[in-house]
């Protein structure tokens, strides 16, 4: 960095610096993620089939492995300009508190009413929808983040949107069901009886809490039998991690106009969306050797499929219905422990992560929910950003290697992302707060069990 | 504005920008806002008096009514650097919704976790509590808001920090309890029995649902008994409108570099903390005979302060324990319906905003509470960010204002003060949501019994 530039504490790029085109990863992979496969057959799904319960152009998106630029419609780029650029925020307060060498920086997504970069993907979708001339969309949702985005997207654009929601969720975050109801959305707690996979998944475990699988597993049944409605995603599909690069992008741009290069990027890890978007710039310049970048995907312990999961095919939904993804994954069976309170609940793995992580070009790992809240706590009263769980996965592992850089005295450059606010998470911050909160880490026979569930392949 | 600068969706200013003084625009004032009283010998109250309740630093800046400029020291504009300038937003997507020439533009204070303005002045208070050595502030939270605001600055400065919160909201609201937890304040519903003011309003109003009169009673009695403590208030001070002059400093700063002047200035208002930070540097030019403008504070049909109330000596709390002030008022002992939702639930008015009102440079309009909520969900639908019920009374008023434009084909130029975010109002929203919220008006009877408890002057 020039000598002369001082790093604001916020950096926010003009609107005129929101990128003009979305970055897709898979043209510089020379492994590419593998292709999504059609249960019944074992063949790759082909655009006819994806298409019955995609909109067509997200399919295009969703099978172009060769396109590295894929430019973003002058709409959603409006769009984008109600909430982005989004700041990038160098982490001053955090850095004099842990009196570390490393310079800390975050690309902090929570600045919109949905509280996440979900949205960064819903207008995409909507648009799209939209554009083809359906009435609605549908989808499934966890902590809720999703949900609320695809609701506003679909409010904007005068599109209908059913949601479904993980019922833990929808019982322990009511208000986020209301903020969905307040963008007109209508919200199902998952299982529900309105579907035949809701209906089949309550008669075998009536009490379950559900999960991101069995609500995907109804908004699919329901798009694909509904006309004039498609279902769509909020993380793990390839077009997700495109409309996400956004985020990455932004955040390149504005280390670049200070000379920064991160040594270190950090991002909490579901289905891989989030990081995927962060990552995707950063990762492009490490697959053509133009850089180099360490990368460490983070997940809760009790969601661990990176780090304990396989690397197979299996079911992205718990009822089986949708396409065999190559990922790593717990079993589409696997559900945590419904004590694990923030979000990261998806067994699966976004499959260009997947691939990214077999190819050793990131690293993985696991952290238990209770440091992860100690981190959301310092943080929060550090940085003044009541931060969502999720993203406090990330802060968990950025606060580790700060302090690390401290006994070395490196002074590297912690780039991660802080995704979301947790202000519909109060009710997991107040059982930390009541120190009632409290660890689980699957054993090996709790996992073998999920694996034993997954697909073989026919053909 | 020179016609060939586009005006972005949001004006940030620089970190260099942020106001290096506040504005006090008792300096401006001929008429200047009527002296606290000490109740018992109805002289104005000293600053050794005041001394005892607030920190000295404090009480100079309530006393002053010369200084213009008052220099913000330098930890406190460190402290805005983590959440200022805040964005000014060109409401593009809803002039282009009403098909309005009118020009709208808000100032948006919500993107903190306080989730409003009130972070401005709490940083302030709380800052020259630490520099005086104290242990800790006590206070009074409605809504929520302050008290979130306050546990956030007495956090960062390591301060105790203790909250009297109106008990309705409290019950309603456990969510905002939680965040200030997070940020280690104590969090007492009031009324409480951990006072003497609290016990005895216990005793004559078993049910009732508080009052910030009450919680003021009870956080003043709190930290006049015990060593280390004084009191700070989130609104009706002059203090607290000097630090939030903020806002419209930064308002100006940004519609001035486009060459954009406001024709109407809207926004909310309670105990006028946001209204009188807002209008601040254009009420100034308008005293000083520079410019002219329009400018209409709007409050709830169901608590009317300004447009039922009386211009008269009155407490600011139920205890009748604080010095009295010269506003309009609706009597110390009024407390608005239960079924009234969203905050601006104070009795009272800034003395500051009470003059100038009495003096016809501003206008006041009351809303009920239905339209606030409508206006509310529009707004939250075509700009995409769900507003705080109090800033959605500005909304009103600035559509309703947009929609005559539409009328009369005037291309005025609308400012309006967006001064937080929903994200802890959901239960409000679910009435609104669920059709069963409704408007209630009191009689005037019902503002009587108020008028009758308006002490007399002693002397």
């Amino acid at each position: 960095m020039s000598e002369n530039m001082t790093i604001p504490y916020k950096i926010y790029l003009s609107e005129s610096e929101i990128p003009a085109a979305w970055y897709n990863v898979r043209a510089d992979m020379k492994n590419k993620p593998a292709p999504l496969l059609n249960p019944g057959t074992g063949k790759p799904m082909t655009a006819e089939e994806l298409g019955g319960v995609f909109c067509e152009e997200l399919v295009k998106q969703e099978l172009d492995n060769d396109t590295a630029f894929i430019e973003i419609p002058t709409e959603i780029r409006e769009f984008y300009k109600m909430y982005r650029p989004a700041p990038l925020v160098r982490a001053y307060c955090l850095e004099k508190y842990l009196d570390t060498p490393a310079h800390i920086y975050y690309k902090f997504e929570g600045n919109n009413t949905s509280g996440s970069h979900k949205l960064n993907s819903a207008i995409a979708q909507a648009y799209y929808a939209k554009k083809q001339g359906l009435k609605g969309v549908t989808t499934e949702t966890g902590a809720g983040q999703w949900g609320t985005a695809l609701s506003m997207a679909c409010a904007y654009l005068g599109l209908d949107c059913k949601v479904y929601m993980v019922k833990v969720s929808y019982e322990q975050k009511p208000f986020r069901r209301e903020v969905m109801r307040t963008y007109g959305a209508s919200v199902v707690p998952s299982p529900s009886d309105t579907t035949e996979v809701g209906r089949k998944i309550l008669a075998e475990f009536p009490g379950t809490g559900g999960s991101l699988g069995c609500a995907i597993s109804e908004a699919v049944e329901v798009a694909t039998t509904n006309p004039g409605y498609r279902y769509v995603l909020g993380s793990v599909l390839n077009q997700v991690l495109l409309h996400q690069s956004v985020i990455g992008l932004e955040a390149k741009t504005a280390l670049d106009k200070y000379g920064v290069k991160p040594d270190l990027i950090i991002g909490c890890a579901g289905g891989g969306s989030n990081l995927g978007g962060l990552i995707a710039p950063f990762m492009g310049e490490k697959l053509r050797g133009e850089a180099d970048y360490r990368i460490i995907a983070v997940e809760p312990a009790s969601c661990p499929s990176f780090t304990r999961g396989k690397f197979a095919y299996d079911f992205c939904d718990t009822g089986m219905i949708c396409p065999l993804a190559k990922m790593y994954t717990l079993g589409s069976s696997f559900i945590p422990s419904p004590n694990h309170a923030g979000g990261l609940r998806f067994h699966g793995m976004s499959t260009v992560l997947s691939q990214l992580y077999h190819d050793g070009l990131m690293e993985a790992r696991a952290v238990e929910q209770t440091a992860v809240f100690e981190a959301a706590e310092l943080f929060a009263r550090v940085e003044g950003i009541l931060p969502a769980p999720e993203s406090s996965h990330a802060i968990r592992v950025a606060l580790d290697e700060a302090i690390k850089c401290k006994e070395t005295g490196e002074e590297k450059n912690i780039l991660f992302g802080l995704t979301g606010t947790g202000y519909f998470d109060l009710v997991a911050y107040q059982k930390f707060n009541d120190g009632v909160m409290d660890d689980y880490i699957p054993t090996d026979a709790d996992l073998e069990k999920g694996f034993a569930g997954l697909p073989k392949i026919p053909g």
